[in-house]
């Protein structure tokens, strides 16, 4: 029997007409295959490729340094090294494909992924192939997630909802912005977490979007906004939250009241029927009926493999909420110059409306005050 | 004036006999603009391009939200940004080569990591253009460092060298893989380290390539295998040190004497003017003259802004060692199922021969003895 998620994408490559599916990408590819070739997260030369085709191919490419983990752990039992000096992986896939009896069929292939040359290579090899792009297919199959997806989700979820808190709890005026992302590195790991990425922004560097921490001191009045993103086995997190060192002015109360009176309108759209773009309009509406300008085109995003993934909770998605899809909401409101304002939760549809992943442990409903 | 890694390209550019130059991938991107655009490693969804045109064009793409930090970051003064939800980037890119002249050009493009979609829709667009791989000017400017660039090489390998060294000392049977992990963490994070990845391999783990730390428990008679490949202001570190918990046995002491006498035989030729496939074919010779057959199909790679790049000592590359060339050398050998050797460490070609980066602080030449 094959692992749910081959056969759901085997099933999704027969629903849509394909005659082959091919990933290239980390995250599709991990999704197919179930582990992490290590070589895609560090070389963007070695090419990691799945492919699924007719009622029963399947066979994993990797680089030969990578066969013996493919092999230990890989949900594909045909796992076909290259060598990355003497072998062109297209032609490994040319070669697979051709074996798979689909040489001149139609794949759906990763064409926002699979590097130019690859695909210059494969046309020449197989010309009568038609290469359709396969992302919408996975796209689909990845945002509604499986029960063991939704409890990884909901370890790393929890982890970081906690660190969050206890971070802003033990930021002082004096630290370093560096200083406050090694107290979120040690407690992340000490917690279990593989990997992670944060953002720190403080005073004017709390209106940038992406605040990378800096040597700057923290001081008193400050805005503070801590972005955590964790990953655990594979399944992303994120979390962020304002505070303010000192009390907060008038102006500050008045945007986040804004912010949190939108995300609690939106909480109430959360269940199966809702349309994402219905939801984004209600958040952009509100902010503009109390005179705020939202800084991002969408509210929030599909998380799950990786930490941008649909639904994007924006205008131009078709996406309507079902059951076990994951995402966060995130009301952002930059100042560029000044200061800015972030909440960011995690969400998950339920059969009758939805389940905070996040957000219990360390809530930010009102401005965390600090000092 | 522009900057000096800037010139550079263009003077490439210049000599290949090309009218454009145009990165995408995130390593191209960052040496050439001199900073790391936060969503490069985040999503693959949102693109960055460089583009350096002519006498003097020069442009960089970036996603809307990223938009403010490259205006204070990046070498490029024209920043173009594109929403990611209505523009599509290869429009973008497209309108800045028309803009800067070169709209028939011939142009030097990333074939290995521009997505086929944006190849198909440059193609559209400029049917006349005829787009030529860039890799290996990148690969060629790259591979010379800059005294800045040698200044971050030697900070992040110091650390890592250190605590190569100190990790080992702490290491006692009975510790996880995982545990061993944790305390390579917290010394890099320490250190000043902004990212990293590692390697803990023990018992029959320590014969498996890439090996992801594991739950399993440290044993006597363990051979234990660490890799540290550290990240530093967008510069890497990668170290390898092999130890035996207990004694180790004559079998494999004979078989680390090899792997350490065919580095220090390569290391007599570490000079201007060796070519590194003549490199790679004495630490052949010299294993298999001692009944070894080398696992990998290359003795190291050139480190910078990735961990692996050229020179690739190897076969098949036809570079010669020049003068601020850096890179790694790493006897390894695996047997499957039973345990593995790996020793690494980093170097630069100077004008008379080799200073090494690492391999100072916490030398590996006998087989490490923990316990």
């Amino acid at each position: 029997m094959e692992h749910e998620v081959m056969a759901r994408l085997r099933e999704a490559m027969k629903e849509g007409g394909y005659d082959a599916l091919v990933a290239l990408s980390q995250d599709n590819v991990t999704y197919t295959a179930g582990f992490l070739v290590p070589s895609h997260a560090l070389n963007r030369f070695r090419r990691t490729v799945t492919v699924i085709a007719g009622a029963s191919f399947a066979a994993q490419i990797v680089v030969s340094v990578e066969e013996n983990l493919a092999r230990q752990r890989s949900r594909f039992s045909d796992i076909r090294a290259y060598d990355q000096f003497s072998q062109d992986p297209a032609d490994v896939l040319a070669d697979a494909l051709v074996e798979a009896g689909v040489g001149s069929g139609r794949i759906a292939i990763e064409l926002d992924y699979m590097p130019a040359k690859d695909y210059i290579r494969l046309r020449e090899r197989l010309p009568k192939v038609q290469f359709v792009p396969c992302s919408d297919l996975y796209f689909t199959a990845r945002m509604v997630k499986t029960d063991e997806e939704i409890a990884l989700l909901t370890e790393v979820g929890e982890l970081t909802d906690r660190v969050a808190g206890e971070v802003l709890r033990e930021v002082r005026p004096g630290m370093t912005e560096k200083a406050v992302g090694q107290i979120i590195t040690d407690k992340m790991m000490a917690g279990g977490c593989d990997a992670l990425k944060y953002q720190v922004g403080s005073g004017v560097r709390s209106g940038i979007t992406n605040c990378t921490p800096t040597d700057k001191v923290i001081e008193l009045g400050d805005v503070i906004r801590v972005e955590i993103l964790g990953d655990m086995n594979q399944y992303r997190s994120n979390v962020t939250r304002t505070a303010v060192v000192g009390e907060p002015t008038d102006e500050q109360r008045k945007i986040w009241d804004v912010m949190i009176g939108a995300r609690e309108r939106c909480k109430t759209m959360l269940k199966p029927g809702t349309a994402v773009a219905d939801l984004y309009r209600t958040y952009v509406t509100y902010l503009r009926e109390r005179g705020i300008e939202p800084t991002l085109r969408f509210l929030g995003h599909g998380i799950g493999q990786t930490i941008h993934e649909e639904p994007y909770i924006t205008d131009s998605r078709t996406v309507v909420l079902e059951p076990n899809i994951t995402f966060t909401m995130e009301p952002l409101y930059m100042i560029p110059g000044r200061m800015g304002f972030h909440v960011e939760d995690m969400y998950r549809v339920t059969a009758t409306g939805f389940a905070p992943i996040t957000g219990m442990i360390s809530p930010n409903d009102a401005l965390i005050q600090i000092g």
